[in-house]
């Protein structure tokens, strides 16, 4: 693409070195931020700076966080006793936004995968170990996705915990509500049926 | 959404507020930054500030540029005599794409839409008659699109431009090659039959 503007390539690098932003997608935006006031860029160079120099990883959870503490671990509301083991912190955003769960978070950093690499050492399982050794900890909720790789992760960290006194649960499994059964797959609807629970009359 | 940081929460209302970014991607983009490297973030935002900063509006055909002059106009290899007006820098970039073009340009910045309150005024219009007062300038292209808009905007350029001894013309328009006749619009269909083009036995 010809650029007359050695910023403005710059900037288009930039955006297009993003996921899912292609090199027509990054133009359009770099030249929609050039129509716009200048302060509007501005303030949008001034949110990646300043998130690049102030975003922490939470010292008990791992969550991103602005704190020492994030905002989770250090809310005095939340149920200590309760840890959700999750993926990344997008996963625990998907949670949060439920609005089901009144627990701590704990954020591995990823899942052992030893296609990509990655061991248990990769991940912040002896952070959990530790903050489980602690005396405060009651649960530990598995919320990892039903991969191999989740599954095989979930073993490791059950294994570890397992003289730690506390107790281990997974999320629950199933048909999707809504979904549909001719839909589903096999694997989900085969442990649906196998995992079944007890209908109530209500 | 729930932010566990204001700083990423600010990132993402940057990224949200981009044409076509919503709040999902938003966050996804964020997250993408923060797994990186700091210094991919720190050059993001440096390239923005740089743009804000350093881009200029070519003082002859209004095109971004970095310096007095963008480098096309700067370029003694263009064709000086031969001017293509085009609505927008993304047009202008369009057509230096195809690589068919070794004339310079010049950017309306719009064109004419009394619904949206854009006049003549409000366009480069004057400083076009203005360059093609100079006496270098001997034909002027008008690359706008076919719409009412455009070709109001056509129509008004080339009453300015009736007594200044420069030539008009517009782009060929008809079926686009590759196109299927059966898909063309009416419009383009019945124009290009009007239009048709003597055929050359090679």
């Amino acid at each position: 693409m010809p650029f007359s503007s050695k910023l403005i390539e710059q900037s288009v690098n930039a955006f297009a070195s993003l996921p899912g932003i292609g090199r027509k997608t990054a133009l359009r935006l770099t030249l929609h931020l050039l129509k716009q006031d200048g302060s509007v860029t501005e303030q949008f160079a001034n949110a990646l700076s300043a998130m690049k120099a102030g975003v922490k990883s939470c010292r008990d959870c791992f969550n991103y966080s602005d704190q020492e503490l994030c905002e989770i671990c250090a809310d005095a509301r939340r149920d200590r006793s309760l840890i959700c083991v999750v993926e990344s912190a997008r996963d625990l955003m998907a949670i949060e936004e439920t609005g089901q769960f009144r627990g701590l978070y704990h954020i591995l950093g990823g899942i052992i995968s030893p296609i990509e690499g990655v061991g248990p050492a990769d991940l912040n399982i002896m952070p959990l170990v530790e903050r489980c050794g602690r005396g405060e900890v009651k649960e530990v909720i598995m919320a990892i996705s039903p991969t191999i790789e989740g599954e095989t992760t979930i073993y490791y960290i059950s294994r570890q915990l397992q003289n730690s006194g506390v107790a281990l649960s997974a999320i629950a499994r199933g048909v999707s509500f809504g979904g549909d059964l001719e839909y589903a797959d096999e694997l989900t609807l085969g442990r649906s049926i196998v995992a079944r629970t007890p209908y109530a009359v209500k």
